[in-house]
């Protein structure tokens, strides 16, 4: 669009402050000193795994204990009438590249909570992480926000424990917020989820328990190009620290005027960025005013082409997903064991970024996507964002295959990392950012390209950037140290 | 709460200058020699509004001409399923003043546009704005944005004229978006109905057609100050504008350190608001979190103390509204006649914002306000907003006192305007600005003091100042020139 125009916001001082404390905390990669180095870390968390267990066992989802299948509907719903359900829901995009289907879809109306707790050890902003098992991830133990709880978590429905350092994030007033957005999750998978995102510093000593760790912002950023280590909710919280801002320039080194310059000047609110952000409003404004989206909640027994068999909910050609039981025996976490469906998802996704750097500065392709359980018709998506193995024998999706065929030297990242293991069963995901060198990616009404310090900014609101995108964004974080 | 933290963002060039020209045109409040003055209005108006007419006949809503009373539901709807229907919701919100009620709602799923072009003459920006009768104005010809179109009305649902000037709005990218952001409107009379609020400026020609005329963002002030001539439609759009930023205020003459200079401070993107936009945000994130708001549709046939008796439905105690029938013939507007149903509201609204300075900033004190048709729980609103007949008998609302009983130099700003004439009937607000002296309200967990640059701010997004407030904007600034 031409003529772009924005609107001034003011620098505080506690703007230029805290980027810069960010920043700081992401260059002590290996620790300050203070808290863990990464090879200790290795150790605990080793240590810890073999402590911390659980076993999964699959069973039919009419013999899951606590859960019931009504009788008219077909919906599963745990008997509290808490949790959450499994129903159906009917979709009309018209005009879109599938114009109608309905599926099975988890209806979980609560907000949760996913917080991470920062201090300051010898000057340096560290993140209370936690190790957690869920039973659907592929390898038990995970690295989990300090809080990630439920509502039904913290009202105590399991008659478990309750969740250690809660009240940090429920009685925030005393501290300082740094981050605190509700977010969406998973648009396929759940209907209108939303989680807080929240970021909350306190300057007390805070007692560190069993399973818990502080770490800098740059061992995170390591521990994210490990293989199903950071978990989805780790990363979704990471992505809405404000970790933008002059402070955070002038603290990175920007000597070669290579790939990690151009992310470091991505993150400018200095000019550079090929759209103004009202040009991207304008944009999304545009894309939700004029795609149609209709999503009805529909009996689950109601939906088609998906069976019920052999204990499961499938789709008849095997693809998309299925929706399995689980019997979970379960140590350190809220209570022993448990019973609950899961979502098991068909093969592993692809979500990725195509980065291009324009007059260097890394701009990244960013995809208006519809999807049936947003709560506001498209959410900003990452260029590819699929699961390859339900897309036999139908055409690719856009720019896979310049993911798929990229060269060695233009993957700038590039880790399988896992989807939240307390819904989705071994859902684990190749997170991708492929530099492009020529004019691949082309705009249309679909798709803009974005600077990081865009993404940054419209992640201070809810609703504007989906939880793939989100996590990627947490990954491009983790190059800039 | 304690700590405000900030993220900048950029001063640009573009932003720098659009608050000044913003400026310029209310500061022209007589015009500018190019357009029309004040008296000149005065008499095109008068003269326009002798060849506009609305005949409004008031007829059972069983006999109205292609509306059909669902024999299932009760619903009301159109027999092409177009325009809106008149449904039930069942509204819970566990803990509120009341818990539990259902009520008739009006659900118009589509995005309509309100639109309005500006354009530079002499210099100065002047917005084209229409004179439009719609059937529940209770004086039949108001002034209207240049574009006021649902998607029916557009998509020539009616078979009627096509709309004048549509063409700006829907193909933008040859023009300037100054501002361009869905909101929602009357969430106790709607569900979930939004609209795409647009200004838009072009260079090139512009064709003035019969019923519109350029004015000065100045003249549209003055013009605020009459009752019942300044549409909802314009006033919600007006709200949008970037109206803040460093030109602007250098602009005005601050020379009295009075309500005025108070006024302009608080547009300024410096420091002086109480708390800060992270601060505000975490409050708003806090408030969806803690809010249960479970809204259902239902069956207008289901729901409960309303009666349909006499060919409308109102509720048992006359309170809140009635659902009537309308015949409408009309002149100068997109179909000779129609009839509809349309909501009449039981006595006129009072809207006010308390205001306060602080530090010499003028704040005014937002409520953090849970209606039913709201998509996102809760969305800021003036201190006070409600009916007060409908309130006879029960506890007054909070502030309610303060505004009816405040003293004449306290006043404002006190006007008498409509709300939206295509589906209200006769549905009148004052609308007031009150300026306390002393600590009469005291923040908890509902209500906040913020600066208009914080509104401003929140006023690029979606779904934050509800329909009342974004009117109470439109009037402060047109105390600002």
């Amino acid at each position: 669009m031409a003529n772009p125009v924005s609107t001034p916001v003011l620098l505080t001082e506690e703007a230029r402050e805290l980027p810069l404390r960010l920043a700081e905390s992401v260059l002590a990669c290996n620790g300050n000193g203070y808290g863990m180095t990464i090879a200790d870390f290795d150790t605990w968390f080793a240590d810890y795994g073999g402590r911390a267990y659980t076993n999964v066992e699959r069973v039919a989802l009419d013999r899951l204990d606590g859960w019931r299948t009504d009788p008219v509907t077909g919906n599963l719903g745990h008997q509290t009438g808490r949790f959450f359900t499994v129903e159906g829901v009917d979709v009309h995009v018209p005009g879109g590249p599938v114009e109608h289907w309905n599926q099975p879809i988890i209806n979980q109306p609560e907000i949760g909570i996913l917080g991470i707790l920062v201090k300051e050890f010898g000057g340096v902003l560290h993140c209370l992480m936690q190790a957690k098992v869920e039973p659907g991830n592929c390898n038990g133990l995970q690295l989990s926000p300090t809080v990630q709880a439920t509502r039904s978590n913290y009202m105590r429905v399991h008659n478990g424990k309750s969740v250690p350092y809660l009240e940090y994030f429920r009685d925030c007033a005393r501290h300082r917020v740094l981050a605190d957005v509700r977010q969406s999750e998973q648009g396929a998978w759940f209907l209108q989820k939303r989680n807080r995102n929240m970021v909350v510093e306190v300057t007390e000593d805070v007692e560190l328990l069993d399973g818990f760790c502080w770490l800098t912002l740059g061992q995170v950023h390591l521990l994210l190009g490990v293989d199903d280590l950071v978990n989805m909710d780790a990363r979704t919280v990471l992505s809405c620290l404000p970790f933008s801002g002059p402070g955070l320039l002038d603290t990175f080194a920007m000597g070669e005027d290579g790939f990690t310059a151009a992310l470091i000047r991505s993150y400018d609110t200095g000019s550079g960025a090929l759209h103004s952000i009202s040009d991207v409003l304008s944009w999304i404004t545009d894309a939700r005013s004029t795609h149609d989206v209709f999503s009805r909640r529909i009996p689950l027994g109601h939906v088609t082409d998906w069976r019920r068999t052999g204990g499961a909910i499938s789709h008849a050609r095997g693809s998309y997903f299925t929706v399995i039981g689980v019997r979970v025996t379960a140590g350190g976490r809220e209570v022993g064991s448990w019973s609950q469906p899961m979502l098991e998802p068909c093969g592993d996704g692809v979500v990725a970024f195509l980065a291009k750097r324009i007059d260097g500065v890394l701009h990244v392709l960013v995809h208006a996507r519809v999807e049936p359980g947003y709560v506001d018709v498209v959410e900003l998506a990452p260029t590819v964002q699929c699961a390859p193995e339900s897309y036999r024998g139908f055409a690719a999706p856009r720019y896979l295959d310049d993911v798929l065929t990229a060269r060695p030297d233009q993957i700038r990242f590039d880790t399988t990392l896992s989807e939240e293991g307390g819904r989705f069963y071994h859902a684990r995901t190749r997170y991708v950012v492929v530099e492009t060198d020529h004019d691949v990616a082309v705009e249309d009404a679909e798709y803009r390209w974005m600077t990081l310090r865009q993404l940054v900014e419209l992640l201070r609101h809810s609703h504007y950037v989906n939880v793939q995108a989100r996590s990627l964004v947490a990954c491009l974080h983790s190059l800039s140290g």
